[in-house]
């Protein structure tokens, strides 16, 4: 599938054009990063999905350092995509947790926290999801994959996002047959206990302040600091997170 | 060494009975929880650290939401004390990002955010030192151990305490001969890039609230809901997090 027949398809569902399009550009983002768990493949996922087209979300709260969102029966890609929009129309002085209720399915958090850093936020999100991951010694799932993204903006242009799923395989490389259901375990072999608890913290974090739905927590701020271009120049050839 | 040999030799080292007291509260914890890379054989280690025994960490800007700490060469433990007490005896509203900058040695993260779980509070902290751990392919180290502890309170009493540091072992393990310093590496074995862009985008977040000296940052909230009874029993018998 490609934008164009992902447009057409994701008309066919009641999304409007505006709507649409901010999907299309976070699934071709995440295909061009490589991860397909989180493109176009999303598009007849979402043919299956319970969402309300016309909802859109709803600040229910604003203060000095805290927001609180409900999702209001809309996709979380559109969820997230208002939150970013408004933390970036309108940064904290310092800094700002936003808790958002009611967020379903939140994509690729790295893509969320890249777009603030691009903007010259510090951002760490997380969000929750069906439960999947079963603890390290076996059973049935107890929590989400859970991952947490970290950007930090640069003067060189040139962010770090860290996005780490704590499933060793996505719910998407199941979905689109590229993994086996058994390998959805937390991520660290012998050390996945590490991984577990994670997610289990993770979890409660959100549950805690979003409630009973899946959710997301989301920290934005603004850098004192420009430790990026040094780390760059230590890391040399490294390969470091988000980059291409 | 025990509490009483730990007493003397940190008044030996000039700290006050109180800050002592504080210190040996933390080690004692962490001997407790079978943490012993940050009980008692700290003591020796601190004999050997460079910190102003009669330095008071100061909070240098406080709005809602937010407030901005500089340890002011105050041993870490101490600042982190102080800090964690502020929070306790004036919870935020919603919620409140933490910044300390200067703040080393941070002890055990999970230490702290459970004093905040136990007072109520959902605490997310994290924490940077020196650099330890080198990328996955091998290297120079980048970044340090820089955990994550997070820590959601319960009405039944129990908080649930996840703390997970990014290397494969602790310095403290290192230091105490009971694992190599090449074993000092990201945890996770063939995923062991999750956790390395873990301790990056901790590390750089840190960097670009806190400043370029060893720093913390932590997210303290009230809770909205109270998730961790009913997570405790899907789990029935699965050790959870910070459980004993």
């Amino acid at each position: 599938m490609d934008a164009i027949e992902a447009r057409r398809r994701l008309g066919e569902l009641g999304l409007s054009e505006a709507d649409a399009a901010a999907l299309i550009e976070h699934f071709a983002d995440c295909e061009a990063r490589g991860k397909a768990s989180h493109g176009f493949s999303r598009v007849e996922w979402l043919a299956n999905q319970r969402f309300d087209a016309d909802a859109r979300p709803k600040l229910l709260a604003a203060a000095p350092g805290f927001e609180r969102w409900d999702g209001n029966g809309a996709l979380g890609y559109l969820v997230l995509h208002a939150v970013v929009g408004s933390q970036v129309a309108a940064p904290p002085d310092d800094a700002r947790v936003v808790v958002v209720q009611r967020c379903f399915p939140s994509g690729a958090l790295g893509y969320w926290v890249r777009r603030l850093a691009e903007c010259g936020l510090v951002a760490a999100l997380t969000a929750t999801s069906p439960r999947r991951l079963p603890p390290p010694g076996g059973g049935e799932p107890l929590t989400g994959t859970n991952p947490l993204a970290i950007a930090v903006p640069s003067s060189d242009g040139r962010p770090i996002v860290a996005d780490v799923s704590m499933g060793g395989v996505t719910h998407g490389d199941v979905l689109r047959g590229e993994a086996r259901p058994e390998q959805l375990v937390p991520f660290g072999g012998e050390q996945s206990h590490k991984a577990f608890a994670l997610a289990v913290g993770l979890e409660l974090l959100v549950g805690a302040l979003a409630g009973p739905e899946h959710g997301a927590v989301l920290v934005v701020a603004r850098p004192d600091a420009d430790p990026v271009p040094a780390f760059r120049a230590l890391a040399a050839s490294v390969r470091l997170p988000g980059d291409a």
